[in-house]
């Protein structure tokens, strides 16, 4: 038999945090109490008025196709959502609502990438946006943040990166799994840095609304050239709904309502309707009482684990990640987050699935847990490293 | 500024019915009554047992991501249908849930085609598979169908298609725009014939169940190394939900869940949940009065145009649409589209979106309408046409 199989998925590694998640689940069903700070996923459940709303559209037969960019009410929701949360001027036929930031970033890529393009993005970075170019044939590069930066993204990494075959950079703001912002003035060099060389500047703002102390900046009030990346999961608590947005250049409208209608067809309806929902102001409580949560989490996992020997560079400014530096206890992180499992009973996810920027000295922790459970994590970390 | 968009963008045309579409809305607004011939989309909404599914999974909080390759409980549950409606057993571990048919496309493409890899496809056939094979940097290589052979994909087309760089095969039954079927022994010709050049069989059944006289039958029946792709929204009337699956060769259950990890995390959960419901008896039943309904209304459209003179060589077994040679009128059936929208309020899809196999001579009527509207269609095509 030939090889059948195509050489990119080859290329394409399983996430680590998988294999931990199910060797976790293994453990809980022989009565073990694990802890869970591996996982990219809020424990907040969807808030009650969305999930009204997408059950008011589901009694109302709102269960067909919309347009492939979106519903129009709720791109023009989300249009109106950037003007009082931002003060800028969108239109919505610049919103292209997608299955998730997934399917955001897969449109952004297709509408960009020519085979062996190159797309500088940040290493450790979410792996899916690596393989993502891939899968497309373009060709990811790598670009190793560092600690003393803050892992910040700069337009002085560009600087040292860009080659005649590059054709975008990707940045998330805030980063996972580091957690750092990019304020204002990094953004806007960024931005120069970029459209001076004719590419395209992909903002990943997934995260977007989860900042602590600054203040949340989206990309598109500094330039309505960039593309952005948004979602409905992370922020808004949506995660299994699968819905998310792009935001394009006006001369990419076209671009990506034809690529949307054959690599998605469109976005869930139950969702988009229940979408509708989150941006009113009952919600908006709710997501912001959820937000000073995760503040207290970041605040009291961040000191401990500092305490205990973990070395963490900057304060993770956004996000619900900690990325931090194990090596006092060990240079290799994956036998480590194993260690950690197998001993303690807490799950955590290992450097390797962010890339390949000393991926053995790192480990992320995930505050999507309860403080009654990080503080528990914690006392079992305690004991097991001291 | 350099050119942005990718070259494949270029390739893609847009689909003229949503153009065609949005001028019937226009129309509408107007206050023109407009006959929709062109929708691929039924008019029956989601079933009540599974909407009530999707309700009941909203208020439980079933709102988290499932894992990549779906919901275990639902790949079990579409193991189960296919051991009750087929009487094979398929293990679940070889379902893949997808968000939409679309998804499906996309992964089993991913998973098959290198840069320049050909994949043989019927011409006219469902554009969107084109161009993602486009998208993923592949060659999709139309066959043309012919009338004299009912638009029969064969194994003799497969002899005189296949070269050293054709690496899969995509046929679907019941076919979108023809909705012609493969028998048992064109299907088991084709298996034979692609397997023994170690080649990959795509089997697209997103119209599977909706077949009017004859069994519906499933690739899976004759071959565990064929990969078919399925839907829940045609025949179980879930179509803005988003959510199909895809059945993949033992061999590639890993590489499916790797690149469904990365192309959409997962598919919709509170569709997963409701899709539980699609294989109880009651909304079997539902479905099955459904099929019935179809049945007449082909019955009555097909009957009805051939009197008006569009030829039609062979009974459309599947599906819900009726492709017509309208050469009796028009040589071109784009602008024939467009005058019986602007004349007499009937929308059709020209046969352009669906390939260039002499397309200006077809167009396709969809029988996704009442048969209160069909009828009143038929009167409005006769007394144009007359």
């Amino acid at each position: 038999m030939i090889e059948q199989v195509a050489y990119r998925v080859g290329e394409i590694k399983p996430f680590y945090a998988m294999a931990l998640l199910a060797r976790a689940k293994e453990l809980e069903a022989q009565g073990r109490r694990i802890i869970h700070m591996e996982i990219g996923e809020p424990d907040f459940v969807t808030p009650q008025p969305i999930i009204e709303a997408g059950i008011a559209a589901l009694r109302s037969g709102q269960v067909y196709y919309t347009p492939s960019s979106g519903l129009p009410a709720l791109r023009e929701a989300i249009a109106n959502w950037y003007s009082m949360s931002a003060g800028i001027q969108i239109s919505p036929d610049r919103i292209i609502v997608t299955p998730g930031a997934s399917g955001a970033s897969l449109l952004a890529m297709a509408a960009l990438l020519n085979p062996r393009d190159t797309i500088l993005m940040a290493d450790p970075g979410y792996p899916c946006n690596r393989y993502l170019a891939r899968i497309l044939e373009g060709n990811p590069v790598g670009i190793p943040m560092t600690a003393k930066n803050a892992y910040q993204f700069t337009a002085d990494h560009i600087e040292s990166y860009w080659s005649s075959i590059t054709k975008a950079v990707l940045v998330a703001s805030p980063a996972n799994p580091t957690g750092a912002i990019l304020c204002q003035a990094t953004l806007d060099a960024l931005i120069n840095s970029v459209e001076s060389r004719g590419g395209a500047l992909v903002v990943d703002e997934t995260y977007g609304g989860l900042v602590y102390e600054s203040e949340s900046i989206t990309a598109l009030t500094l330039s309505d050239q960039v593309f952005v990346i948004n979602s409905f999961s992370k922020y808004f608590g949506m995660t299994g709904w699968r819905l998310g947005w792009l935001v394009v250049p006006d001369n990419f409208i076209q671009v990506a309502d034809k690529l949307a209608q054959n690599l998605f067809l469109a976005a869930s309806t139950p969702a988009q309707y229940a979408a509708l929902a989150a941006f009113r102001p009952e919600t908006i409580q709710i997501l912001e009482e959820r937000r000073m949560a995760f503040q207290q989490r970041r605040d009291f996992l961040l000191s401990k684990l500092q305490v205990l020997g973990f070395y963490v560079p900057a304060i993770p400014q956004g996000a619900f990640y900690i990325y931090a530096d194990c090596s006092k206890f060990s240079v290799n992180s994956m036998a480590f987050s194993q260690n950690l499992l197998e001993n303690v009973g807490v799950a955590v996810t290992p450097g390797l699935d962010f890339g390949c920027n000393d991926p053995h000295r790192y480990i992320r922790f995930a505050y999507t847990t309860s403080m009654e459970r990080l503080q528990e994590g914690i006392e079992r970390l305690q004991t097991y490293l001291s």
